[in-house]
């Protein structure tokens, strides 16, 4: 195979979109040009909603290790106040890693060889949070043209089996089962089960032991599709165990820190899985806004799907 | 003036959207139905973005009290991991109240005489959070035709004052002046130029203080053009100090606790403004999700206007 | 067996301590008289040092649930500073129950009939915190002549078994082996094994199962003793699942509730047991200062127990 | 003035208490031996106890900046349980730096030029907390004799002002009219009044500004006296602004960093000093037991002075 430092310096997106010296810290969603956004809301014909997030709390699939679920607390819930007449009102705290449910992963998340997307220095990553590539540079986004690519049905499955690997011809062969063609700058979303599984057996051990997900091979044709962001319904897109011995995540590695691609992970394609199946339509204008944590490397979203 | 519960009592909309005897938790943006959430795509013409959320972090306009900026944490820098191969990461933790900055008031957030919207008991609410009426009922929401109503341009000034109420009437001078008509289920963005004095002066404790903002009759027109949410850039969406004596926030008793209807505080309308009076169309796509926290009275948001 | 009301009527300390019509809010703690403390000193021989607390962070016997253990993350590491000079620094922040590892358990932690200790309303405990009987109350404490009752030493086990219950015959049997005396005013340390237990198998979800710990009759026990606080290296004192049919933590409803004592719980008292053993003193003095968090219903703790 | 990178290279304490080749990590509190322990106990008379932890909560001195308040929230209050039979609870969670009150400062805080306490590399402390020098090697810590410098009281002032130098001429002076002298092992105590002005005004931000505090020519003097630790009621034991043009807490870095000192910060020493100045007598017992969290850079205390 490959090595994947090869393959992110032939996929490579480092000063593709700069401006007049201005190094782009945007990536990959800077293929989510207004035209194809536009285009995107030519996608809705019902005005059905899909919400793509899962809840955020107790019982999510991240219960320790180096992140948590979600802890809600409440500040207040009406019992002792004593506001001038009637009012009374509710608030909450919480505390969370914002990797802990469903995500965008920023492009300051991962990198290697002390170089984050774009030639911006790893020191750009402290305590202080991201100087460059934090989330918040796509506050504007994610919208365009989302694409279900649903392996698992396609395989009349009801999941994918950890260290599974998706290839890219699994990717066209599903595709082409749906009818469906990609185009420029859309937002491609890969059903590989995994989340099914969990609402299946609620067993969080499991989902974080391993997962099935694409395969170092699929970076490219990402790239040769102008892929514009790539979500999944595991919790890292990739395939786990690797395929490549003595690497961590290389997808990942190729992905955020070469092409720039931001990831959004933990999602439920589950309803909208089943109404794609009846309709046969896999393509629906996106909308998965981050929160503008700033100097963050990711977001909690709740991506709606609009068909 | 009419008393607030006299209002809220004209106005209630609790029963309004109970199916076969299931209550319904999510009140006025059952008012998002599939025809006008698909013909709010319709609006869209050259796919330009407006992220309306605040950044999220220090220097935010609730630095103490009740609630606080956020607090973002690393836990993970990149710094002393050894994973095999080239590996490194970030990951990030927050703390914060969920009201800490842009964000939706849910319909667990706020009532009185011991009952939240729909005759759910105030008990509802605990420490282990809303029972009934959790932003996890807004999970598929909210997306519309957003309206900008520009009171402060229309105004021509930066900014309204502290305590100065906004009516029904200035509304509607104001949506004539743009040239811009209300159709059922619109999502109303009121702005008063409160974001844009706190930009001005970053202070913090005035920001807080007190607010120019909807006045208790702006709730009947709210209630008569059928608005689906309402938001604006500062943090009550009413004026303050309000115009009861001796009650608190009673727009928002009537409008969360009566009507159902969730709110919008701190949003940014800046940008969209200066594009809304350069091209005179203030109507807009508008998309907001909120996270889906369970049992939560609220959300972070990032709503994205397009156009 | 007698019905835990009955037994938290006839050892009810309400009142008796209570002064000048002001209401007592610190319980057996005031039994800590400063003649006892001046004794307690004179206990210490050789000047060795005990610690009791556990560490707080991962891996302790909290992994999730109602509470978690606690999350360290740090908002300086000493990267990216530019502070003139040399000078670097590092920061840390904690997020984590105050029950999660070794704590004192405050006079409003646990309460049955709408009262707390000493009559004050339950009503007094909200999201705002304790406004009567918060830990700022033992401020002052806890410091005094520290007893092991070591049972687990003299049934010659590792540690009892979940659900065995220590019977006020068993805690004299104990100390009579041991040839130790209770005097009034001693905080009270019983040592079942479980923190062994933990530190051998690492079983958080057994450690919380159950455990082996005080039944019933130990609180009359307690009170004859005019013990001022007790502790253990269990997580709640009592034994569990606990004897009464159909009531939860009854041990910890009459001594918190009715008798107004401050527990300490998931101490260790491994290398304590060792010396104790090694040369037959089991007193000491204890010193147990809590966190003064205001409003707070417990607090972390590390006691000292000096020899 | 002297250099203070020769001051630290002077009294460094580097390998002094190293033992078979392992490299110590407590510092000066090894200088708090099992023989001075115990003849510190031989000072209490009355068992009076002094709490000299400040409240953690709302109100404190740290609302905002790089360090916030103490934020408590309940995760239980007793609404909203069914367990079964009477038993009802409350739970409180904490979400605060442990710098953000009353606080040891471990040996792992402050450095520079790259190296730790004892020559540990920087590189110990990342997101992963502290390596080495960890706050929990003071777990059996600390307690001996402790003495008050009540150098407000001896000037005759409330309170010295932000700014003003306490130098090593000021401490023996402060202490021959206290009729006090130093014995090796103690913990010393400085009282600037700073704790009182704060009381007085409630003015955070004055506070945090500058202080009132010890000189850079105080590291000689701790140094011979063989101090085990020093604690003062501001913020950073040393004066700010500093004497050192062009270097951030001086003080800090030889103490911390050289001598391997573990410092006490934001203590209140007011109702001590009282009671020290109707008897007499400033040497007392102090017991003050960090709590063990694991890699933490220092921790929440509350130090207790019995005499």
């Amino acid at each position: 195979m490959e090595d994947f430092r090869e393959i992110g310096r032939r996929l490579s997106n480092w000063g593709r979109w700069d401006v007049d010296g201005r190094r782009d810290e945007r990536g990959t969603t800077n293929l989510l040009t207004p035209e194809r956004i536009a285009a995107a809301t030519g996608l809705v014909r019902d005005g059905k909603v899909f919400d793509l997030g899962i809840p955020f709390g107790p019982g999510g699939p991240q219960p320790g290790g180096g992140r948590i679920n979600p802890v809600l607390l409440f500040s207040e819930t009406g019992a002792d106040q004593n506001y001038p007449g009637a009012f009374h009102y509710a608030d909450d705290y919480v505390f969370m890693p914002l990797q802990s449910a469903s995500q965008w992963d920023g492009l300051a998340h991962v990198f290697y060889d002390d170089l984050l997307y774009n030639g911006f220095p790893a020191s750009d990553v402290s305590p202080h949070g991201a100087k460059h590539l934090s989330i918040e540079n796509q506050a504007k986004g994610l919208v365009g043209r989302g694409v279900l690519v649903d392996v698992a049905r396609r395989r009349g499955v009801e999941w994918l089996e950890a260290g599974e690997v998706i290839t890219p011809e699994e990717l066209d062969a599903t595709l082409a089962a749906q009818g469906t063609e990609l185009r420029g700058g859309d937002i491609v979303a890969v059903r590989t089960g995994w989340r099914r599984k969990f609402l299946s057996d609620g067993d969080a051990a499991s989902f974080m032991a391993g997962e099935p997900g694409l395969g170092l091979a699929c970076c490219e044709w990402l790239h040769a599709h102008d892929v514009a962001a790539v979500c999944s319904d595991n919790w890292a897109i990739e395939v786990l165990p690797g395929e490549v011995e003595g690497e961590t995540l290389p997808v990942h590695m190729v992905l955020i820190r070469d092409m720039g691609m931001t990831l959004g992970e933990i999602l439920d394609f589950e309803e909208l899985s089943e109404d794609c199946a009846a309709d046969g339509r896999y393509e629906f204008l996106l909308t998965a806004p981050p929160i503008k944590f700033r100097r963050a490397v990711g977001s909690p979203i709740n991506p709606l799907a609009i068909k």
